[in-house]
């Protein structure tokens, strides 16, 4: 078979393990997963109702044009419907924009510690990922940019940074947007949006008018809680975002994701409380990992890595026997050290009671 | 912009219209969809039951191995879980293929009036769709095998054949497999296979042990009624079902889609009214066809191409203008006919109803 050579490179990517896999594989029951950074309060009970009023609808092709989601996202933001594309979540929006830009010979610029899938789509189109070492966990943002070269297409801004949860902060990104030339594509991958309360995190939306070159990416996965349904949107200015349309399938935002991301997006009630809770629970996280005395990063998303200075991976093993999924950092290239999602408060309670039974052993 | 010389040459692929945007654009409220071959019967009513469950867990990923579905897929095919993939739709699914086995220079072939995804996801990976000529409106899969050269990577065998309806027979088939070179991969796409009653169609799964370069891909989104679920799958050998499995997203396949597939499945009670219902509508349309003096291409699937022997266009517009949508043949350089679906039996009759009195204008 003469698969390409960059195929032949790609490996299955290691997703959180799902509940059902572990009820499964370990027979139990009562089990909470903090490890994909999904929405512990569900979704909004808007989004519910759409869902159950469309279930005798999916014999028909969701709209190839995205037109109403589009139109509720230009609102949303501010700005025209031309701009805005969406698809089947971030994921998809990330190897569609490698499709367009990134080719045989071609690199991309991200972080060393950072969302894989960048990695993963890059070399699929037979480029190469460049990972730049992170400075205190974060991403370094002056390294990235000095690290373009002729063969560089796409630089990956994820801000708040997965897996670390670190930001770039407004006077990092406006001291270096000036040297990035025009040919490069910023991708400000700002899937964790919502969960920023920090005020020196940069509104990138009006950034667009100057820098042409600039993908903004969101998605209905995390803070709205539409994780399963797939659904990602992005704005850019309107020729990107035209390529971008050509590029992702013409049905791959599906008729379900379409409908209920509108309706999540006109429940800000629902958002706001989403968002409340995470801010709780990152404060209780971290005052219990100060009272544990454990080295955790100060994250801006929905999610804590914390320094277990233990086997992230016996830790994993001891937390899921108990019924607790996480992520352990080695997946990271973080030994020792796990990432773990905010739930509610009910769910860090018990986690934190488990991780301290494992740790006093 | 370096946008990728390949990305360059796509075109936004035209979609039926939506009943939305008929709805919006014509102001008219009682409209019948007959232009994206969907499932005028709906969906199970067990989908349905699926899909309300469902509607409170959708913060939740979907199970990024697929599991449960490959699993119920495998049993009701006969093979082995390693063998199933599952993505998006079949249109996620060529794409996916194009990215394994195409690149730069690289071509495939396909029938001159066949799917047209298959050009666009070929040519996005910098490679050329070569067009075969049809002989009466059907594949000349000899001419196709024929056409094999170095830089020949797949063969795409749309069978029942998108937009003519036409099969590749099993005597066709067995006649040529021999002839194809190991590492050309033979594409056995079947979206409409559940429609066919024809007992010269070959069942391909058999042949899979044989023709280790074989892919055979199906799909929910038409008999089974899921399209704007988005869920096509496929069987291969376990080395390209697994390379397959790297290729596409993770969390392509949406949870609703993944446990409503399940669940359509299972309901062959549903399954088998769609087909007698759509047996009955061929041949209601064939007669009406006969009755009008129309030209009509022999279909095995739920769609037949009619030829107007006028501009499809304005026919398009005046049944349009009417509430019925169906597809007109330019889109597929078949000036002057019409693709329409099967629909329900009332619908069917008020197309006909609608499509004499334009005709006799």
């Amino acid at each position: 078979m003469k698969i390409r050579d960059a195929a032949l490179k790609l490996k299955i990517y290691q997703a959180g393990k799902p509940i059902e896999e572990v009820k499964r594989e370990l027979g139990l029951e009562d089990i909470i997963k903090l490890a994909s950074n999904e929405n512990p309060l569900g979704c909004s009970p808007k989004v519910q109702e759409v869902i159950k009023d469309l279930c005798d609808k999916i014999y028909l092709y969701p709209d190839a044009s995205n037109y109403e989601l589009k139109k509720a996202i230009a609102q949303n933001l501010g700005v025209k419907i031309e701009n805005v594309f969406c698809s089947t979540g971030s994921d998809s929006l990330i190897r569609a924009i490698c499709s367009l830009f990134v080719g045989d010979g071609d690199e991309t610029i991200m972080g060393e510690v950072s969302f894989q899938r960048y990695e993963d789509s890059t070399v699929l189109m037979g480029g190469k990922a460049v990972k730049i070492p992170m400075i205190n966990n974060a991403l370094d943002v002056k390294g990235m940019v000095n690290a373009i070269n002729k063969r560089t297409r796409v630089l990956w801004f994820c801000t708040p940074n997965n897996p670390t949860g670190t930001i770039i902060t407004k006077d990092e990104l406006l001291s270096v947007l000036d040297l990035i030339p025009e040919d490069v594509i910023i991708v400000m991958d700002e899937a964790y949006y919502e969960y920023v309360t920090d005020e020196n995190f940069p509104q990138t939306i009006p950034l667009l008018e100057k820098y042409k070159n600039m993908i903004i990416l969101r998605t209905f996965s995390k803070a709205y809680g539409l994780a399963g349904l797939r659904c990602g949107y992005g704005v850019a200015n309107e020729e990107i975002a035209r390529y971008i349309n050509t590029v992702v399938g013409p049905f791959d935002t599906n008729l379900v994701a379409q409908k209920a991301a509108v309706a999540a997006l006109g429940d800000t009630e629902f958002l706001n409380k989403v968002i409340d809770e995470n801010t709780k629970g990152r404060e209780y996280l971290y005052r219990e990992y100060e009272r544990l005395g454990l080295e955790y990063i100060k994250s801006h998303a929905n999610f804590i890595m914390v320094n277990t200075n233990r086997d992230d991976k016996v830790i994993f093993n001891e937390l899921l026997k108990r019924g607790i999924i996480i992520r352990p950092g080695y997946l990271f290239g973080m030994e020792g050290w796990l990432r773990v999602s905010i739930g509610t408060m009910q769910q860090n309670e018990r986690y934190i009671k488990e991780l301290e039974n494992i740790l006093n052993k």
